[in-house]
């Protein structure tokens, strides 16, 4: 199945403490009515650095029992080390799992191109399924090098990229360089329609937690050359970034609740939102929905 | 009239180390049969921190004299001292410069936003023409907050900005929040479709100086609903910045060069394009310049 | 056991793969003879975050042994997620550690401070031993706010700091505002005589696996009032640092394996160092020594 | 007349909106008064991108008449062009000035080395005076690479550097891999008991303004062996910049103003202090005071 479309980066429900697969299903079905063309779990907006060994098991094998087979399912498997890394990717192939997002380690490769380049090639010898590379400076402080991205792109076991860069640009010139099936991915909520306008595969992000109809909506109006809708519904997807994106996942979680999902809480130490923040993220989400109608 | 379009932040031409007025107007003639909707003097790409004085009369003269009435013509006008700004923006509306464009001050008032406020409100108080906001963060090393452009864009002798940022969430953003007739101009060469396509009113930029005819070519498809074609010759206009931005403004003069333009040499400590990089920045045109045929 | 003096963090061997708990003991048994206070276990040289659980309580358990018991012996135990610190700090407790050095998390607490205050409170409310912060930007990519580490200094079960930082203003000001008994361990290798002469606890750093002597003698020196020597000792401490700090604690397995101790490999993604580059490492290394004669 | 010792890089006084020389003489002269070895006319401190060219000459000459024959007499004369440098350079010639700091252009040149080396080799051959380097990440946003400047340092006409970089590691190498005579000063008022200690030739600094008390009876006791009372007078002066260093320039006007100096109003867009930022600038002020007795 190509990878392509809208995939949600999805919450990981904590209730009472513990990561909760029947949420996580519930979560699944109700995100499937929303027309997105697959998930991702255990990206950044997973809390994937907050799970036990333990938990990661029952949640894909949760989530795959949810997830239809004609829809993407991809998961988070980056870690720090190497070998750790490739557990995860062993692991995630044995759930079913279709590629797998790896991010670009934080504590001691940042700014080491040599190591990350040994990284990402030793996965893709060994990994039994597709890698994606994820470039999320916002979390990691450091842009993995375009020039490395489109290296890495030559090996065949590795897919695409989910690009959270700031920088559009990156996409642009990642799907304009790269191989032809090279899947690139926004992860940029303020970039979708311009990275879809210019040859994107899809979006991967944390706001198709909450506005999936929004991106759907920009995907579909791009694939039908309709773009003066999709620029419409970017703008309105944008200025709810504005609004809501310092405030973080907890700032999902508190609209996902309110939306009649199953969140949970976010994980310690990251904090739920005070009962006005949530009040004022409602509002804002609110306001984004009526682009489409 | 209104602001909008494509206006080229002009190359200053410096000829046996001097600026020169008639090449400059020569420059102006052949941007002229382009299409481009005006012109920006003493931008970033003008070397402006170089200028003397007396140099500024002399350009802004030739400059007036050779833009037909029914173009726009800006100029940069910012220094460090609120007082010399004000002298330059004196001096601009002297020379019949319709608006000028005011750099963020770099040396002690980056990370001040009082400061910054104060000193956009006190040259809008006082200047005779309107002012556009620039914000340049390559040059400068940061970002005026848009929260602060937004409040500052409630003047009514703040007209614009350009804002060069790599965030293409900020021009989204300050077109969708700030006032009706706030026009907001793209200074990011990978960013002018989707600003274009979401609202901007034009885009200001560097390489408008290079590849007018593609700059033209993407205001116009936009205009005309044809969001395909702007797309496709935004990702060469991408390509060619990815290609030969890191070499900076003398790469511009250079391809200037071989179009048959007077550009003269960068002043230094700005250092002329080796010979091999002068190939590859022109290879590198060539090809950008084959998506308008 | 008051904490101060110098305490290498000291390398964890990875030999054929593995976590070494005899390399480990030889390895402490060998520092013993260069005159250090204590030792951290788990620092960011120790390569934590490439462990797995399990080699945690087996490394824990060796160096409790090999360490005698009027020896300082510290160990890190920060995680991403405050429950997952609590697990460490209690299982360092049990295996007598004396007290912990608990990083800021990287990854979603960045620059949230709310965050950070509240996971280094609910830690220090629950944890069974004494914790130091550990703040180092070359591996987080942010610094803890100075005031905020003053503020959870007046906790009772927040011990102290290990800072890291670039800038010796930091040590100065934890030292001169915090609290008497708030021990701070200057962890920049260029600001140990500096720190110490201006009343730091003592000084935690990657490079005290190496140069043990070089460090207990500007310790000694500024205990004794002898501050040219000290002086003097820190520049050759500084060379050394300029020389190979940019080739990270993979230089530090080199040297220390040249010196006859076990340090095994580092751990991929980490590269061992080239012939070139190892031989260049000992031979800086040599320079340094010199210092002490 | 070797460089060394502690020179104020001293406030411009702009009084009735004009540089005022006969309040720079009666600064000087009150300065002369605390030990200083000598002062810097147009550092940071002096407000230079904010004067005009004409008024660089009157205070140049006032200066000159105010300091005396056996006081060094070093004046600030970077500017972003090479061109406009060089005549700086010639003025303070011949105005008597010994050397000159030449701060690193900021606008187009940031993290430009080889354009950076070409500044400087081509000042440092048609200079009339020796030029010391001036490298101020805090306003300049980036910073020289040390392997730059001990490049530089080769050059007989380049006499030393002033390194107000927060990386004290930096004035070590420098010190220590530079040739014999080149003269090492401390811009950073954190680091000056460190760098005097380590061979820095002395220490130039904005805080030297408002405390040359101090800063001199650092220079005396690292002379005179003793560092005890160094290191305890540096605790103070870091103690002091950590609670009035964010307030910046304005701040030393306040407290100069109170002290009965003539500094004047900084000029637009810096602000003067308010009222209440006064009352604690001119508090922490007199507290530092204190460790002079």
């Amino acid at each position: 199945m190509k990878l392509h479309g809208i995939l949600p980066a999805c919450v990981t429900p904590f209730i009472d403490g513990r990561a909760d697969a029947a949420a996580m299903q519930e979560n699944i079905a109700r995100w499937l009515e929303t027309g997105v063309h697959g998930f991702v779990i255990f990206g950044s907006t997973g809390e994937f650095p907050y799970l036990e060994d333990e938990e990661r098991g029952t949640i894909l094998a949760a989530a795959r029992a949810a997830i239809p087979e004609d829809k993407i399912m991809l998961a988070g498997c980056g870690a720090e080390s190497t070998e750790r890394t490739l557990r995860y990717l062993r692991e995630a192939a044995a759930h079913g799992v279709q590629a797998a997002l790896v991010v670009t380690p934080v504590y001691y490769t940042r700014g080491n191109t040599e190591a990350q380049r040994r990284y990402y090639l030793d996965l893709a010898e060994a990994s039994p399924i597709p890698i994606l590379i994820y470039n999320v400076p916002a979390f990691t402080a450091y842009e993995l090098p375009v020039e490395l991205v489109l290296e890495l792109a030559q090996h065949p076991n590795i897919a695409g990229i989910k690009d959270s860069s700031n920088y559009g640009r990156r996409a642009v010139i990642e799907v304009a360089e790269g191989p032809e099936d090279f899947a690139v991915f926004s992860g940029n909520p303020n970039y979708v329609f311009p990275a879809l306008a210019m040859g994107a595969a899809g979006s991967i992000t944390a706001f198709a937690n909450i506005i999936p109809e929004l991106m759907v909506a920009i995907y579909r109006a791009v694939q039908a050359g309709d773009m003066a809708t999709a620029a419409r519904v970017q703008v309105a997807v944008s200025r709810l970034h504005w609004e809501i994106g310092p405030l973080g996942s907890p700032a999902l979680k508190a609209i996902l609740e309110h939306r009649g999902f199953r969140p949970g809480r976010p994980r310690r130490p990251l904090l739920p939102l005070s009962p006005d923040e949530r009040a004022r993220a409602v509002a804002a989400w609110e306001r984004a929905m009526q682009a489409v109608g």
